[in-house]
């Protein structure tokens, strides 16, 4: 029970601060004899970058991974993966004026009152940076859903920014690699941009929805009662910086259904059951049924804006306080690939845990 | 890493089927000398139990529990407290038609894929039966919190049934117990009788929503990254039977703030900070800021319904099937007092955590 | 992390006290659809049973096994399965003079000192009734390694009680069952009854060293660093009361050894390497590597004694005390199933672990 | 529950191999606002290290550790602390023979039968190089030790080295860290020095055995029933490689010992209970009892030896082997500080886990 690990046997340890000198995660439990080197992990870590676009942090980091144990001849040998990411453009001097005091909605605060002490440099443990670690354990877990798991696909995007919603009738996969928004509507694009501009002209951020689809996912994985695959999923989202609420399929819509029109009718396919619609989200009873699952997250507004707000420092005055430094308007955008490296981390964990409790042997139907 | 164990410090095991000869949950790490008797616990499976009202399942089952061990002379000795339920209304004959059929939207097709067997008798492992095990786990949390936290208040209560929902400008914690929903509002009663009595003529069953407040919380609860409090109560509402989402504060409503619109801003009180709003719900970075903790869940409706719905069975044959029995027209009623107990676990796992790493010291303001 | 749990993926959690309504223990994890009831668990609670011989003491506790939760028809569903035992015999009045006392070389004082409260009756929780519940788990491990690895074979026995070493060249393991020792040599059994009973005759009591042997054990068993086969195998004996020391193969007379000597060399046998001896004790690098697996280790003698010992009291009064009661002799004796039901959780958890990570391929040699 | 992690609210999690870019340890759940610097980590490392006398492993480590993440201004913030420790001399070509061979009684062939690959350089994950980075988190928490148990002092060192016995009567604790061979012995030490010199140049190794004392450890550390002080102790010291036997106390000869000499009798002293002997070493029912706590451990003889042993490789071909390279005569002497580090970690997991239940609080005697 480590309070920086997640899993249970995938398992995989974040560490590092901010502005210290490296952050990284000690992955745990990988598979042996899986083809991984820090080509594929750096894809991963690319797509959450911070610097990729206007919109997010301006902070230039390379993030670039390195595998320093657990790897032998573009092998995993089963032994632990650390992946250690070097910080190389902290500027300290930025946060000089936050050192004493709190930012309202930040976890300032928090860590204050429990530690009594805390690196307070670019936010130091409850930075976004923390992130960094968490997708480039995820690329270890694709590395060898890859292998284990070769029909699955993970896919995240957006479905709100603010007042802006996806239009879902215009989705398209394709897409969402092509925009700074991993939208995957091309034709909302600008509007999101000028939406976007908007609010970071007006020294403010703002909040967002994300979604991830996890198609070809194996029945049968989830353990319940407590290690449910909802469950699993939930904590691992809600787990990420800012996040404020998780929905699974129907998510907090399914206090308005009934029954009737919830049921997920089920006839027989060629190659097993075959629903005939989704309100569950892919998970009955903590238990994925191989239908797609869908987990759905709001990231809430950055917390560091150049508005003033008014609040304390650790003296108990009051003050007002403007964030200065590099911060996304939309923090939101980046927790995309925060979230499938989560999924993929749930997912491989739950079919590791599957593997030894019931071999991978699946009920007959029919 | 027990599936069916809840709770890092302070845990609890559940155990049982809906149709078994008993149920119970076997609580470890419970804090010695504290005052605890059956009595005590039986208060809270009082408030869950089946055949309160019209409204829930008709069976009749006492659920008088039992405390085998870990109690000596009316308190607690800090070794595993047993706490056993036994069934004693189990109607095993109205369940043979769906012994070899899935219940659409239920866990039934799951297990059977998973396990290749299961106890199909009332749902098995998967029936809300379950939850009575934690409610009595609860009740231990409680007792422990009575005196570690006496200030600690958890509130439970509807706030969505369908198409209904609670108007906050009649909020009235006092009226919660008064009434067959858990409702803090009088005057609305009678129209969510009215409601629900004509959901379950139609043979029909209904979603809910469900809020958890927690008064009196000290702060600095909760540890980052992957232990953070809202975190953890995610997970422990996520693991209770049939919700599809979780939502700390804004919930998902955080997507549409703007960050001027969601910091909660911060003034000196005469006990200390003082924040002059709560979109946060009383969690920061994972930890605990002594606001109220505010969590909302959805409970989707019940799957067993009197409407005949497509489904398939074990032979892979399409039927349509109608499940009899006696089931809560709407669920989430019931979930009330379990979401209580779930919130009041969490709280005190991460009590007895915080005082592990911190001693339960507090950083100065001021 | 439950402190009364053991085991990783397959675990067992047990309750209990001496003189309580009933003990017990919580196995989850288990693999579905293993052929599983009360008789096959029964038969190694009968081997442990106290009172079965004049040289375990004489509480009459016919320890009836009940599954109440997790087999279905015959078989385990995946889900726990709760095994309580009730106790029948309990004599409390018998503890009315050491409710207050400290038995030396007894937990009495070591509790009191860390809950300040202590079911005093019979030992309470740390009485070795606690170990039925193992037993019991362990009974089900059993049934589960009959199906996973069907050549496995695990077997205890007595090496010393006292003075008295068992002569190695005389070993039958078909007498192990015929005495009331689990002696592997009829013809030491004489000697062996005639020490015991002058042992208990003098109001004293004896120390007992035990072996278990594990074969056709799998190799690759066994997760280096932390998780190793023999750290938890020594885990798991050390957890049992009264223990003072484990060893693997050599155990404590590796100090004395040379590499030349210590080394077990390979050659190739018809199915694999083929080792020339077994210092190791089947186990390498924490992992199995399919020799014999040679576990030992050391009970002390039972500290409630006849014999009036100087103690103190709750009070801090300095006491003589005698420890009436009905206690073993030599508590070692019983200790044989109980080590074996250990050993085979730990084969068990670690089995289904590996297949976990590995998916239970194995290296190839040639 | 991480295979490479230690530990239940303290953990520590190591990775690296021996041959890589670096080693270390993801230490998690130290408490905040200890004063920690890489010098303090250091001492412990600098008696651990190779190279340090010419009885221990000519490769020139330096072993210099940093401190990556977790420390802010001198002291922990109570998140993750990451030490690293980089391997500067590696000589991979002085492995090339046995990257296809299996060293008798090495973890060769253990990890290619459960894995199918390792790192063959230096024994990669298996190698004695995995200790430094438990010295270094050991080094952590001897710094917690410090602050929230001033009077605990932990001391390691030989008692035996092939036919070598320490004669306790000579025993001088000073004397400890004046020889190359932590013995508390002067008078030994050309002895120790000549046997030794003859193993070396027979082109041998040779076991030991060592002893921990921890004076001054606080009672009601231990968590009956599985994370017993004990249970934790010998898992601790079995983890470290090459150990093949663990005592508490009397250890093995308890098996000899009667019921009225093993009692440890208590009479009551100025400032508690006083114990009369320790023939439990410290520990009694798995919770300390203010006593000191005694624990030895044996560790076999260096397989990698120069003399040439009969093996085979991964064609199955049998060999004949000699094990080239700079490896320790008696790898027992560097276990001294790997068995401190360990002992400091349980000490204080166990201090923090108490902290959690029990609150620090003591049951009162008198």
């Amino acid at each position: 029970m480590s309070f920086n690990t997640f899993g249970r046997v995938f398992t995989f340890t974040t560490w590092g601060e901010s502005h210290g000198p490296a952050l990284g995660a000690t992955v745990d439990g990988c598979p042996p004899g899986v083809a991984l080197d820090e080509a594929w992990i750096q894809q991963f870590l690319d797509r959450r970058r911070p610097g990729s676009s206007k919109f997010t942090t301006q902070r230039q980091e390379p993030d670039r991974v390195r595998i320093l144990s657990g790897v032998f001849e573009g092998k995993t040998t089963g032994t632990p993966i650390q992946l250690m990411i070097e910080n190389t453009d902290q500027r300290s001097k930025d946060y000089g004026e936050i050192a004493q005091a709190f930012r309202p909605g930040h976890a300032d605060i928090a860590y204050h009152l429990k530690y009594g002490i805390r690196d307070y440099r670019g936010g130091g443990r409850s930075s976004a940076r923390e992130t960094a670690a968490r997708v480039a354990a995820g690329g270890v877990a694709q590395a060898v859903l890859r292998e284990l798991a070769p029909d699955l696909k993970i896919t995240g995007y957006m479905v709100q920014m603010g007042e802006l919603h996806l239009d879902r009738a215009h989705f398209d996969a394709a897409e969402i690699g092509n925009n700074p928004f991993f939208l995957p509507d091309a034709s909302a694009v600008p509007a999101w941009e000028d939406y976007l501009n908007a609010i970071r002209k007006a020294q403010d951020s703002v909040g967002a929805a994300l979604e991830v689809l996890i198609q070809g996912c194996p029945p049968g994985l989830g353990a319940p009662v407590y290690a449910k695959l909802d469950t699993d999923l939930a904590a691992a989202m809600m787990s990420i910086n800012a996040v404020k609420g998780v929905e699974i399929g129907e998510g907090m819509a399914a206090a308005a259904l009934t029954g009737t029109a919830n049921a997920d009718e089920i006839r027989m396919g060629n190659e097993g059951p075959r629903f005939l619609s989704n309100h569950a989200g892919g998970i009955l009873g903590g238990i994925s049924t191989g239908q797609d699952i869908v987990v759905r997250f709001a990231v809430k507004p950055t917390s560091s804006i150049l508005t003033p707000r008014r609040t304390i420092n650790q003296c108990g005055e009051e003050i007002e306080l403007i964030t200065k430094g590099r911060h996304d308007p939309c923090v939101g955008i980046r927790a995309v690939p925060i979230a499938e490296a989560m999924a993929a981390c749930v997912i491989l964990d739950h079919l590791m845990l599957d593997r030894a409790q019931t071999g991978g042997q699946r009920g007959r139907i029919g």
